[in-house]
């Protein structure tokens, strides 16, 4: 089971406090590890696999602070989609099959899926452009969890994982950028040149294409071999000040030289907030991003980052369906999106 | 000179009241005569119209109850685009040159155009479906008129007329409907189909082809030779109500079968009136018109059409314009149009 009053709370990462949370929404150090002497998870059968999410679980248990091993299997598909659209664990997995899991830490800053597409998949999540403490946290239940379960280990070519792209380091830096200004004004492209070229790819905010949704862009590595872990972290962390450094010149530029539109679109979303009856997650990502900008430059003063970061998520289908305790389907998923931000940010 | 406060109010048949009224939001007849003699607008001198403009308005002061004569060269572009707003002059007349004006009565029922296409345009307008009480004044108007300044008249053909479609009658009869919910459910072409059929023409609010603004639509004959006034009228007569009758069941069936929709539709429209800050005329008609099938269906209960009447009609370019004292390029029109429907309709 997952907590009864999660759908109404989220994750201490995306409270909307950290460093340069103005643009940077959070930071994310990701490891990929698999467990020597055994098959990958393509080649597993599931008496394997059953061990080895039973293993793992026992290790993640033990370590401290201490996680909470959740068994996907014994949950229902509403609650697996609950933790996908926080973050905690990838969609493949929320809709895989067989014997697999996620072990939590009570703020969620830690998730780690057992038989993913590797055996582990750790994660840190912290709020802002934290990756340092990100990636602390995550080496230190690395080690904990090597202890307990020796990892597939190559002198060569380091941790072996069940894709080439991440052996290595079996390391992903990511930072997930809010952009609305550099979105506005079409400058995006220029951002995502410069960093296609220092090896950083930018996707949506669950992943997909480059299009992100409500102007949400994650930046992470490509390359996880041939660079030390340091390296890669501190490539981002010279890159992301700069992105951030920039969309904060155009928020000021914008706000100076064209007052109207901005304001004209700000209120234009926080009018539709409070008052539509029926919205898609799209539609409300995209509002809701454009009133965080207002919120930020101060052109609306009654809402605020965290109660926003808040509604990013709780609006998503699966928490919605979690808010109305059964399933809903779409036309009642939107109608639900809809009321419940309505409500939420005072409309009528 | 326009009355000073013209950009403050409306025209009493624009008062929202009147037979039919939650669909039919005017009736209007329309006289085309030429004084007997005297050479068509086309071929006529500088001399000429000032003649003709001066014994015109001479015979259009003399009538009962009076007209305010206004000579249209004396006033100021934004004036003359007021009384088009107004529907009082075409826009050709507005912008033209030379000798002309418009005779208008207090309440703006009864207006004349001198040397428009025609040596005189009368025209009378009432609230509603009212093309009997509009015919009658009309007539009333016209004997008067004819009294002083002869018309160019013909045993044969009836009135002649500048444009050969207006020969016989002069008459031209239209109503004004506001079919938001045929419009919703793509119903329109069957309507304007059958309106063809008897040989009547579908146009706009402002006469431009037949994509109406806001679903409002100009309902006319097309034929003023061959059959006399009365017959006209009676047309007219019989093919509204099946209109107006046919745009009643569609709202009632939307509001059963597609609540939510027609809902979101309606409230949207309220909150970004009540929040935009930058509107174009095409927009502010647009979400009026769903703001009046909002409240003609009892969803919206703050506000009533006869309000809703006068904003439609005092967010236009040149009541804008009037009601800041200046000219306005667009943007700053967009602005002013965006401020002042968000102050009427209670917006923040």
């Amino acid at each position: 089971m997952i907590p009864a009053d999660l759908h109404q709370r989220v994750g201490q990462w995306m409270s909307g406090v950290g460093p340069d949370s103005d643009v940077v929404i959070s930071s994310r150090v990701r490891l990929a590890r698999n467990a020597a002497g055994c098959r990958f998870m393509a080649r597993a059968g599931a008496d394997e696999r059953r061990d080895l999410a039973a293993r793992f679980a026992a290790a993640l248990a033990a370590v401290e602070p201490p996680l909470d091993y959740l068994d996907l299997e014994s949950l229902s598909p509403v609650d697996r989609h609950v933790l996908a659209e926080r973050h905690l664990i990838s969609r493949e997995h929320a809709d895989a099959e067989g014997p697999r899991g996620v072990a939590l830490s009570a703020d969620e800053s830690v998730s780690v899926m057992v038989n993913e597409e590797d055996h582990l998949r750790m994660q840190v999540l912290r709020g802002g452009l934290d990756l340092g403490a990100a990636w602390e946290r995550a080496a230190a239940l690395d080690d904990a969890v090597q202890g307990r379960v020796p990892y597939a280990f190559d002198e060569t070519y380091g941790y072996l994982t069940a894709c080439p792209t991440n052996v290595g380091t079996g390391l992903r830096v990511s930072v997930m950028l809010h952009l609305p200004a550099l979105a506005m004004t079409r400058e995006l492209q220029r951002v995502f040149n410069a960093a296609a070229k220092i090896d950083f790819v930018v996707r949506g905010l669950y992943g997909e294409g480059t299009q992100g949704h409500g102007d949400f862009f994650q930046v992470s590595n490509q390359k996880s071999l041939g660079r030390s872990e340091r390296e890669i972290i501190n490539n981002l962390e010279v890159v992301i000040p700069k992105i951030v450094g920039y969309e904060r010149k155009v928020r000021q530029d914008i706000c100076a030289e064209h007052r109207r539109q901005v304001e004209d679109r700000i209120f234009r979303a926080l009018g539709l907030l409070r008052s539509a009856r029926l919205m898609t997650s799209e539609e409300a990502l995209h509002l809701l991003s454009q009133l965080r900008l207002g919120a930020l430059i101060g052109l609306v003063s009654d809402v605020d980052t965290p109660t926003l970061h808040r509604l990013f998520i709780l609006s998503r289908p699966a928490h919605l369906q979690r808010l109305h305790g059964r399933e809903l389907d779409e036309p009642e998923r939107d109608a639900a999106r809809a009321d419940f931000l309505r409500r939420a940010l005072g409309g009528a």
